[in-house]
């Protein structure tokens, strides 16, 4: 399997080096950023996304603010960085795992006693964000291997791949990790409108490992899950509350079709994204621009009197899901997060 | 309002004429047609599209056929004529209307005497298929503008509008026929996928009329249902079986959706579209080329390993359905196909 990392700490460059999302599947390229502005659009452009990645690029963020900052005294320097943490945050709102990545590697940091100290503190911490995500969603993979069966197809949607992770995926974790043991898996890929991810990164990088991926548009779920034999829906999330499921915006559209077809509802994600504070009330759902509904390449198809909404994600209710895969093991609502959350880590 | 007449027949050019569907909402041009194999390359490629317009269509192309037959003997020229109108029935195999138009034609020209005859009375069928098809629409429109509150928020998939009509339409009949009632109504416009019928036609014509009109991808829809007050959702229909409604793909879905959070899912329909002999097995599913669900315009954003599925319809239980909103009143599932059929016409 050609699985790839999607983005690292390039030491000999002090740079973050990246898969820049927008361009697959037609263009595959590395790109590098230098600076936290630059870094906050490739975020707000999606060039970087997925919500186990974004806490991997909340933490090579926050290394690179601090390999940037140039404050002398340490209390400036802590500022500065937090400030460019905290511009860092406010790109994308509902995935939990950006924060959380930019305040592991914050925290890392201020318990040094240098400047040059916190630095090589902040790196490697990132680094470390990064190797314990490719950890779990290899143990998401194991815990959800079991669940398909063999000769089984399953439905996903968005990309919740080695490209919405630091490697390996978590939805996409537990298909490859079935195939890993011998069983063969089908993959109904939804094209995820309306930035494609479903098309362009979830089919690019399950057809470079040579597992059967189909296409469909968003549209057609609900008539594919009646008419075909799909063993189950498996999707990623950006952030777990008691009483919600968010991730990306179509996927309560499928929990529902998979709950009125008897299907199993599985969502794969680490504990990162669990939010054991806020209900589903108290997030807010990322509303985005007008132009990616309303345009593709060069071509508008909305007129423009007309008005367009553009939500982000979705919240699925917690009942609709039959289990959460997490590193820790197989989880069915309801789910005591602070609970889950106090389990020792994986090793 | 500024509603659209989709096609009609030229006397003074000897052709069909019709709005090319392809290029809204970018660019409004009338397109000429004076032969067969462009008819049915302009009905494949959707430029002409929607249930009652197919209908039309099929009748305006056996009138075009009649007229470009050159054949002496008048069993000749039928054979001819019934020949063409095989080759475009094959064109769309799932909505029931186009046969239906194609059929209507042919049986009055047979009672003629003479070739010339036959012609004429081709030509003055397929308009009076177009004259009823409006006159249906507004009589379904004031059925369903019953059904519609004031200030109410209407859900619509694909086009069921004049475009997909010979006027007015079926689904935007009857928001057209509530607003013209003094109700004040706001629309959903489903995009659709892959084709964008609902972004690209159902938005352009809604804003012309001035009636307020918001574009979400097919993915939001569930998420709307839920989180915003819908009244109802409405859409059309290219068959009507006893125990199922084919539309647009996608449908089936926001009907799941629908019943889901308890809103009435309403389907607007001409007598024409009811099918009393096949049931949901016996119809077919166009299946569609792959390029429409992985090309926008130069940009492909599938690669080129990954299967592809492109329904163009799906089949929605008849028990999903609330109600169906025909030229001859409301009717609530089950429906007696035959007895609805049986009744007088319109007047």
């Amino acid at each position: 399997m050609k699985v790839e990392t999607t983005l690292w700490w390039d030491a000999r460059g002090n740079c973050i080096r990246y898969i820049d999302q927008t361009l697959l599947p037609n263009e595959y390229k590395i790109g590098e950023c230098r600076d936290i502005e630059r870094w906050a659009t490739a975020i707000r452009r999606l060039e970087v996304r997925g919500a186990p990645a974004l806490g991997v690029a909340g933490g090579y963020g926050v290394a690179l603010a601090s390999v940037l900052a140039d404050e002398e005294s340490f209390s400036r320097f802590m500022d500065k960085v937090r400030r460019d943490g905290e511009y860092l945050r406010a790109t994308r709102p509902t995935a939990i795992n950006l924060g959380w990545g930019i305040d592991r590697v914050l925290g890392r940091m201020a318990v040094e006693a240098s400047i040059p100290a916190a630095r090589l503190a902040a790196i490697a911490e990132a680094e470390e964000i990064a190797r314990e995500d490719t950890e779990c969603c290899h143990a998401i993979g194991d815990f959800g291997a079991s669940l398909l069966p063999d000769n089984c197809t399953v439905m996903t949607h968005c990309n919740a791949g080695a490209l919405a992770c630091s490697s390996w995926g978590t939805a996409l974790g537990v298909i490859r990790s079935a195939v890993k043991r011998g069983k063969e898996v089908k993959v109904i890929a939804c094209e995820t409108r309306p930035l494609l991810q479903g098309a362009r990164l979830t089919a690019w990088e399950l057809d470079r490992d040579g597992i059967d991926v189909t296409v469909i548009t968003d549209s057609m779920a609900a008539h594919v899950l009646r008419t075909r034999k799909i063993d189950a829906v498996i999707v990623g999330a950006d952030r777990i509350t008691r009483d919600a499921v968010f991730n990306k915006i179509g996927t309560y559209g499928h929990a529902i079709s998979a709950k009125h077809h008897g299907i199993p509802f599985y969502v794969a994600a680490p504990r990162s994204t669990f939010d054991p504070v806020n209900g589903e009330k108290d997030v807010i759902i990322e509303e985005r621009k007008r132009d990616e509904v309303t345009t593709l390449g060069q071509r508008i198809f909305v007129p423009p009197g007309a008005g367009v909404l553009n939500f982000g994600f979705d919240a699925t209710p917690i009942d609709l899901v039959t289990a959460v895969v997490t590193e820790c093991g197989v989880f069915r609502p309801p789910i005591d997060i602070k609970a889950l959350l106090s389990r020792p880590a994986v090793k």
